[in-house]
C-alpha cells in the first residue's frame, strides 16, 4: 500500500512539473506576443521613432537588399513618409527556459508611396529575436525580414 | 578590520560571480560558432542533405521569396545541383543564460549555376536560432536569409 501511494504521489509530483513546465514556455510565447504587439501598435503610432525605442542599443536590423544597421544607423534615418505603415503577426513564438532571450517569426505588410506617389503594398517574412535589457525592459536584439510572393488575388 | 574584511571578501565573491556570468556567455557564443562552422562543413560536403539534417523537427526555413518551409518540404526539395555551394560566417552569436536556445548572424555567400550554366554569386545575410533538442542535440529550428548589395570591387 505504501508503496502505491508513493508512486502515485511521484507520478503527481511528475505530472505537476511537466505542467509548469509547459505553462511557463506557453507563458514565456504570451510575453513575446504581447511584446511585438505593443511594438507593432506602436509603430502603427508613431512611425520610424517608435522602431527606433524597441531596438537594444547593441541591436540590429538586418536589412533586406542593404546591411547590417546598428541603433545609430536607424537614428540617422529619416522620419517615414506619408503613406508609410508597417504591421505584422507572429505565427510562432518561443522563449528560452532562462526566460531573458526569445524569437518570434511571421508575415508583415509594408505600405509606401511610390515615385508616382501611389500607396504599394508589399509582402514580407520577419524574425524578431528579443532580450530583456539589465534594466528590465524587453528590446529588440535582431530584426530580419524577406520578401513574400504576393498574395493571390481571391483569397 | 572584520568589516573591511567582510566587504573585500564580498567584492570578491561579486567579480568571481561576473566573471563566471561572463565567462558562461562566451561559452554559450563559443559553441554556437562551433555549431555553425560543424553546419557549413557538412553542407560543404553533403549540399542540401547535410541542410535537412541539421534542422529540428519543427524547424522552418524562412526563404527569400517564398514562405516558411518545415522539414517535410525540405525533404520534397531535390539535391542541390553541381555548381551549387553555400558558406556563411557568424557577426555575433548568443545564447541565452539557460545556454539551451541561442543565435547567430552573419553574411553568407551562395553560388549555382544560372540558365545559360555559369556559375553566379549572391551576396547575403542570415540569422539561424538554434535550440538543444531532448535528445542532447543542438539542431536549427530557424533559418532566414536576405540579399546583400554585390561586394564593392576593388575590395
Amino acid at each position: 500500500m505504501k508503496t502505491i501511494i508513493t508512486t502515485l504521489l511521484l507520478l503527481l509530483l511528475f505530472a505537476a512539473t511537466s505542467y509548469a513546465k509547459k505553462d511557463k514556455s506557453a507563458q514565456g510565447a504570451d510575453l513575446l506576443r504581447q511584446l511585438e504587439a505593443g511594438f507593432a501598435s506602436d509603430v502603427a503610432q508613431h512611425g520610424h521613432d517608435a522602431f527606433i525605442t524597441h531596438f537594444a542599443e547593441d541591436g540590429v536590423e538586418i536589412v533586406d537588399g542593404g546591411g547590417f544597421n546598428t541603433k545609430d544607423d536607424m537614428r540617422k534615418q529619416p522620419a517615414w513618409p506619408d503613406g508609410t505603415t508597417l504591421t505584422w503577426t507572429p505565427v510562432k513564438a518561443e522563449m528560452a527556459a532562462s526566460g531573458e532571450l526569445g524569437y518570434t517569426y511571421g508575415n508583415y505588410i509594408y505600405t509606401a508611396r511610390n515615385k508616382e506617389g501611389k500607396v504599394v503594398t508589399s509582402y514580407g517574412k520577419y524574425t524578431s529575436i528579443w532580450k530583456k535589457q539589465k534594466d528590465g525592459q524587453w528590446k529588440v536584439v535582431v530584426d530580419m525580414g524577406n520578401s513574400s510572393p504576393e498574395p493571390k488575388s481571391g483569397k
